[in-house]
């Protein structure tokens, strides 16, 4: 029985991961949950699985779901919260679902305390992949990727030797403008921005696939987890999503993971891994889709992409700054009165005002990501 | 050093072989060669890898090869010498690369002397299966699959449980014909037949691809090298021959393994498992290519694919009988005066005339073959 806690058990990922864990009940008990302010949602999760210990954004949201629910689950609030569900005694495996850079560190606190980590919050590695792969090492403990692209990378690297390794190649969707030229973007609108062709996601990553930084955060992760240089990643666009992701090694041969796209799939490989279990899915139907299309991906049309290989590669605290000036700059978009290709002039502003540091302690990548989102907050940019 | 014998080194899976040995020569020795009537081919062999043993189809080319290389190779010849090859001391590791029904005897030689097989020779487990892989499982001796289909699941199996797999999925160019309607194929010639799309091939099984019979002799080897039911193994056309095949797992997750044709990989691997090596191969470029393309086979067109499931699943000897008809009509069609469906037409004409065993011994599998072979070539049929 492997003890599970999530941290953002209300939001998209969280709640896959907990219909992994109802169709495995004799394998998988929920003992902690995180969520931020959705109460309603917290309260069934909490009624259904009976954890030990949730943790909500704040004392309200707590105290809605206690007086609530039918028996005293133990309950905590806000960063401090997060901190002490991250290193609970009962519990095996942390899935991360967290959004943002907040995911960074109750993740180093369950590392510490020698928790496997399903990690799907991207930002963790993109700002501390040093500091969290160098404590994950230290402790003994493995970090697993809960993401599809590297969830496909990890599948098609079982059984075989790192070293083999010629380059992973993550595949991209190219998110909801894939087709639409670079002019067209300009007029883009919220709505627009939030209709993805594959994949039902949160709002953020939605949007991060339309400006393709997402695949750009992924690709620093995956410069992390699976410990490669930047010119052994490379990004195709794949328009259909079937393939996940691919691993070219030195035999010329090359590994994929393929799948209708459902998150269950890499959640639950994470939670199994080695091993696989039976799960409710729709079957892979290659002869129904017909045609599957490869193409390079457009580094102009799609500038972030580009940003986030400059930002991996100078590291410090250069993709901490990247990532939460985008952070921010979705947040702008996402509440209105910013046009879309104001996401990535906000990137490009902050990255052009900040003094890089090598070697940052986890305080210098705060005070960095402070300072990022403060002058992303106040950028001057085109109104859409 | 892994000690090599390579049977058939004179054919196209037989130089791949050395190529890939050329490209390896710290890690791989040449220790026995075999090939037909070839002596030209294999004077160039023994010299540049100088083997302990050869074998040839008769004394003559055996003559021919002695009286013109610079050292004493020991030689031997016809289905004895070949049998002596087979369980050489020297060999670690046996290349099965015999056309036709002749490898079933050496590799069960092989097998019982403790070599691994590398088998590319797809009618030892049609025939054979059954004996071939509890030989094997007697000997604690490894069967390793050396063609490009049964290598791909084999390596998308690489890591995983052998009960997580749902199904496997045998790739299928569709050959030759794979775009004619069924009424041309009465007007197919010999030339049209040898032009495959995508591999270079031997004559045999390039007609096998063009008739399906092909994958149909894969899947039954597939039945047997992966101890899986019929209903698990499946074929799906792939015109580009990218996708080599694919493994789908009991959580949806599909493995694949992907590349440009070339049998070098397929080969090293198996001589490389669970290991892999560099190889000098062109690399796989998803973007330059745009587009995979899968369909359903169409059994009806391709009547030799269903004959080969019935037969498969019949058991006993009638793969075996199959097999041996499939082997004289194509000869029968390369020869000429025969039309390309009359090579179906030999097939069931053969099947419908044979009385099946269940259970047999080699005796019985070999007086089948016989008997097959002498039916077949009698067989009155359309001409061409």
């Amino acid at each position: 029985m492997k003890r599970i806690v999530i941290w953002g058990s209300t939001g998209s990922i969280g709640q896959n991961t907990l219909e992994v864990i109802r169709q495995h009940a004799d394998q998988f008990e929920v003992v902690g949950l995180a969520a931020g302010g959705n109460a309603e949602e917290m309260i069934r999760q909490v009624e259904e699985f009976r954890p030990r210990m949730i943790s909500m954004a704040d004392e309200e949201a707590v105290e809605k779901v206690k007086g609530a629910v039918s028996y005293p689950v133990e309950a905590v609030w806000g960063e401090e919260g997060l901190l002490t569900l991250a290193s609970l005694d009962e519990a095996d495996f942390v899935v991360s679902a967290i959004v943002g850079s907040r995911g960074l560190p109750p993740t180093l606190t369950a590392i510490r305390a020698g928790k496997t980590i399903g990690l799907a919050n991207k930002e963790t590695l993109v700002m501390g992949g040093s500091l969290v792969m160098e404590e994950a090492k230290k402790a003994g403990v493995s970090v697993l990727p809960v993401d599809s692209e590297h969830s496909a990378i990890f599948q098609a690297m079982n059984g075989e030797r790192a070293d083999r390794v010629r380059r992973i190649i993550l595949t991209a969707s190219g998110g909801a403008f894939r087709d639409w030229p670079r002019d067209r973007l300009a007029t883009a609108t919220r709505e627009e921005a939030l209709n993805h062709p594959n994949w039902s996601m949160g709002a953020k990553v939605t949007i991060d696939s339309a400006t393709m930084m997402n695949k750009g955060l992924e690709v620093i992760e995956a410069r992390w987890l699976f410990d490669l240089p930047y010119d052994r990643i490379d990004v195709l666009i794949h328009p259909e999503s079937i393939v996940h992701s691919l691993v070219e090694y030195e035999d010329g041969a090359v590994m994929a993971e393929l799948g209708t796209p459902d998150m269950k799939v890499p959640i639950q490989y994470a939670l199994t891994y080695p091993d696989r279990l039976p799960l409710a899915t729709e079957p892979l139907d290659l002869a129904a889709i017909g045609k599957l299309h490869f193409r390079e991906p457009d580094y102009e049309r799609f500038p972030c992409l580009k940003i986030a290989y400059t930002c991996g590669r100078a590291g410090g605290t250069m993709p901490t700054v990247m990532n939460a000036a985008n952070e921010v700059a979705v947040e702008r978009f996402l509440a209105g009165g910013l046009s879309f290709p104001a996401i990535e002039e906000i990137i490009e502003e902050v990255l052009s005002r900040h003094t890089p540091r090598t070697n940052p302690r986890l305080e210098d990548l705060f005070e960095a990501d402070r300072w990022a989102r403060e002058t992303a907050q106040h950028c001057g940019v085109r109104v859409g």
